[in-house]
């Protein structure tokens, strides 16, 4: 990696920092390409975070920003121009300059996954769908699956505030789409979601019954802390296709690549060259 | 170079940044000794500065900043701290934390002169100086000859407000010194220096008569376009010790590791890693 006087950066703004994982992603994939930009970490508290913001797109060198935990809700009044996914997720982790310097933000957590599904020949388009989990990620997940274009969406959370706040925030803006909570039987799915934290500790109850599965569902996990969760493991003995964690992280990657107009590749060379290991 | 979620930031502060050298040698430096941190240009307008540098300062990981044109001058009310060499300077390229938060700063692009000089065995205490050129770099070379004991400072600028205002902040910090303006003759100087920009271009004329320099006297250049200068090859037929443009460079940086609490080198260890040529 060389930094010079041209170098562009990507501002990655959260608090703390310490667990950052995109520098070690991007950066070894700009080298290369022989993109001259880098990811820079940028440890922020919330309360300096909208003077932070403004004085980071201050900077012409500044490419576009990534944002992240504790920031990525309170990023979204800050901004001038944010999408549907935007909306629906209640959180937005990327951020350019659009027309006239104005601040457009997106929201790619969701959009890995669906790539994810999409690598792996699974059918989004009128697919019946549930999502176990409607925090962050999975907010994130359901809006993008809305925007994917599946055919219904059945969401559950044990905090139902949080479950019926992203159903009305669906029907608001996918007004088509068929949308239930309070149900998680994966039975009769084409795919479930966990996008729950079950499956990170020893000893977790599973996110759903794994016994109903049906071997044509497609099973996706957001848990990262091992590669095949407890889960994962129940709908492969069921005979499901299923998707890891860390393939929803790899896949977003372009997405952003993308988004920031650089050049893209695939989520398996970003993998090949991440100096990170999961 | 390696950048994780715990690399410190150094904040390389200008407008515009394309001809910033500091990213090539501190970098490969930080890189040798294994220290986890990396200047980065950040490319910032005056009009932005005041916000800009505020913002910095909040992040968590930021250790510093190094401050350079057009910013050196306007940086010097919006800190809480600053040295001598400062005030006499009227400019500040360094800033740090200091007790509580405060941001206090300091000006090293004269100590690095007076660091080659002292690496060069001149003895600058009590030295008979003269300063030709009051600019940004004459007054901070004559600001940290002040400090580093000279005997005697003479200034010359065509500018004559510039050299008496110079003059003036030398006076009012040091009054002990004996600082005298308008006579650039070098004879009967320990030290002379070029800190105007005579030499940049080729048909300059030399900055002093170099018919009247004496062997004895040390002969210190700030123009670093090419190597061996007019003036510098005029005191080299004379007998004259000399001082190129990048020994203040390269000099100035182990003041800066200091400053910041890294650890630190020499100027030659610098220059063998940097990945800049000059």
């Amino acid at each position: 990696m060389h930094i010079d006087g041209l170098t562009q950066l990507i501002a990655h703004l959260g608090h703390p920092t310490h667990s950052f994982k995109a520098p070690m992603i991007y950066n070894p994939y700009f080298e290369s390409v022989g993109v001259n930009a880098v990811v820079v970490p940028m440890d922020c508290r919330a309360e300096d975070f909208p003077q932070v913001l403004r004085s980071v797109f201050a900077l012409d060198n500044v490419r576009g920003a990534l944002i992240t935990m504790p920031l990525k809700v309170s990023v979204v009044p800050l901004l001038d121009e944010v999408t549907p996914t935007v909306k629906v997720a209640g959180a937005c982790n990327a951020v350019r300059r659009g027309a006239s310097g104005r601040l457009a933000g997106d929201m790619f957590d969701g959009e890995g996954f669906v790539r994810g599904l999409r690598g792996k020949d699974f059918r989004v388009e009128g697919a019946q769908a549930l999502v176990v989990g409607c925090g962050g990620v999975g907010s994130a997940i359901a809006a993008s699956l809305a925007a994917a274009g599946v055919g219904s969406l059945a969401l559950f959370d044990v905090d139902a505030a949080a479950m019926d706040r992203l159903a009305a925030r669906l029907r608001e803006h996918y007004p088509a789409l068929r949308v239930t909570t309070g149900d998680r039987d994966p039975a009769g799915r084409d795919l479930a979601v966990n996008a729950s934290p079950l499956g990170m500790e020893p000893g977790d109850p599973l996110p759903m019954d794994a016994s109903r599965l049906e071997a044509r569902t497609f099973v996706g996990e957001v848990v990262m802390k091992t590669e095949t969760t407890p889960l994962l493991a129940a709908a492969q003995a069921r005979g499901c296709r299923v998707q890891v964690g860390t393939d929803m992280l790899f896949e977003m990657i372009p997405a952003y690549l993308e988004f920031f107009g650089f050049p893209t590749t695939d989520a398996q060379t970003l993998r090949s060259v991440a100096r990170v290991r999961y």
